[in-house]
């Protein structure tokens, strides 16, 4: 295993104060290291917690800022912070409207959100993200599995929560964003968990995984490295069959890259995603292309397609301010 | 070799018109793809240009619009962009104020960029970097390497220009920046360029290369894989033996993946290497840590140390809108 470390024990709380150091002003670290949280409060505005396994960098920490999140918990590598961690962040940056949890749906994640809501007196209410269309159920998780839509999803609530709006309606708005993103991904290579030392699965020289999670599970079917273009192909047909005729308007296009891949790379795949899916009858309205959900030093990348619409746009449009995204549009 | 690519005669051309597409409205493609421009022009602001291999990005297309570059040059993978590319970008950037180049320390940049300024008729100045403390000449320059400082440069030296500044002014700045800033690499991998199709080193399953260059050159040594903690004394050790008593001020602390390094293991790497700048009696003013001058997939990081003062550290905050590096403090 070749990291950057000190001691397999130490990395989270190490790289999580990297992190606090680096964005002083803009976050810090909460209670004990449990939790990152936006320096600055707004009152009265509905407080966004996300949170899940660390690995994924920037998500969620990342997102944390103004127009975003008002905290994320972090658990070690691949595995759900605990109800403990939650609850304390949302006792620390909630200002008198509430609290919105957004959750990717890995069974882990969803129970300990759960237990956290039912430990908080105040209203809670959760969106839950399940984005990815590759497998209908996965390792972790019943149900479509939550990836990369899920920055799209705390962006836009983000900058309604920071517009005002209500805790039932942000609960809509993420659900209504999630009903209109879609994402799938590809692994070249396995990522690595410090803790277990060696690559979480094994691919051929000449193989790659269709439809990966985010945390290295089985995507849909190990196939032979082919063409970028083809890839592209694959990966937004699926996910335009899945959105059947929705794919007919404007679209955030994301390609996201899973840590070990170069930018290079990325915006290569971002021209080939963009011209299947304008094929497909879908207008690129806005784009993003890094690495923003990740898992580890995993070479490949995800699409994610959200349709949009003239309530959805100038939510994605309105400044942001964190340590991974900010725009002031 | 794994990798997203159709051909690898296309992967420039496509990744271009990919970054062009993505960031529609701040940059445009210039005439024949041979550079990427600003979208808007300023006129009578001094027009500031980079360029070099690609492979390294974000740098240098990543850092094209407001408060930074106006354009960049891309060449083939780790080649020089040509004079030709160089001077169809001045003329067509060019408002009334003279060119500044800035450019890496290599000599297949110097003479192109020297000839550049040769075919031009107008003013045009050049901005040498060379921070990287690893080595005093290496396997394609003379003298010290330009690396992730020059990120550094570009910054300060952008949002000068964009406050008014005179080429004269500006070339001395550029100057100054230089001469305080200091960087150093390891790789933990080799990168592998496309058209070669394998690893451009052997490095092996427990060794680093200390030292090393954003296109793979060797370093001071190959050593061990040691810990986060030692690698950053090692580096900091070296920057701070260069910079001699400049040391004790006010830095501006860059860590910067090679691109197969996750964002969990830079954080990590920044808070060791900040230690023991600290430690060293440097205080760490502003910080960056993330993706921005890049070796393809290699996986590792460099360290730069950029001493700033009341000059410098208001240009660096000042505001900047590009696709790798935006904000408005």
């Amino acid at each position: 295993m070749k990291k950057f470390v000190n001691a397999v024990d130490s990395i989270l709380t190490e790289s999580l104060a990297g992190f606090a150091a680096a964005h002083e002003g803009l976050v810090a670290l909460g209670e004990g290291g449990a939790f990152l949280r936006r320096a600055r409060l707004k009152p009265n505005k509905v407080a966004l917690i996300s949170g899940g396994g660390s690995g994924h960098e920037p998500l969620h920490a990342g997102f944390v800022g103004y127009g975003m999140l008002d905290a994320a918990c972090p658990g070690q590598v691949f595995t759900s912070p605990t109800p403990d961690q939650m609850s304390a962040a949302a006792k620390a940056v909630e200002t008198g409207a509430g609290v919105l949890f957004i959750v990717k749906n890995y069974s882990g994640d969803r129970m300990n959100f759960e237990m956290a809501a039912e430990i908080l007196d105040g209203p809670v209410e959760t969106v839950l993200t399940d984005d990815d269309v590759a497998v209908e159920n996965s390792t972790y998780s019943a149900g479509r599995r939550g990836v990369a839509g899920t920055l799209i999803v705390e962006k836009i609530v983000g900058a309604a929560a920071e517009a005002g709006r209500d805790l039932k309606a942000l609960k809509a708005l993420g659900e209504k964003v999630n009903a209109r993103t879609r994402s799938m991904g590809v692994a070249l290579t396995s990522c690595t968990v410090p803790a277990a030392g060696c690559p979480t699965f094994e691919l051929g020289e000449k193989e790659m995984e269709m439809g990966v999670g985010i945390h290295g599970e089985p995507g849909r079917r190990r196939v032979p490295l082919t063409s970028a273009d083809a890839i592209a192909e694959e990966m937004v047909g699926a996910i335009a069959g899945n959105l059947g005729a929705e794919i007919h308007g404007d679209a955030v296009l994301l390609v996201n890259g899973f840590g070990g891949t170069p930018l290079m790379e990325l915006y290569l795949m971002y021209h080939a995603a963009r011209a299947q899916l304008e094929k497909r009858g879908a207008k690129i309205a806005r784009s993003l292309v890094g690495n923003y959900v990740t898992s580890l030093d995993m070479a490949g990348c995800s699409i994610t397609v959200s349709m949009t619409d003239d309530e959805l746009l100038p939510l994605w449009d309105a400044p942001v301010e964190t340590a991974a995204l900010r725009w002031a549009r």
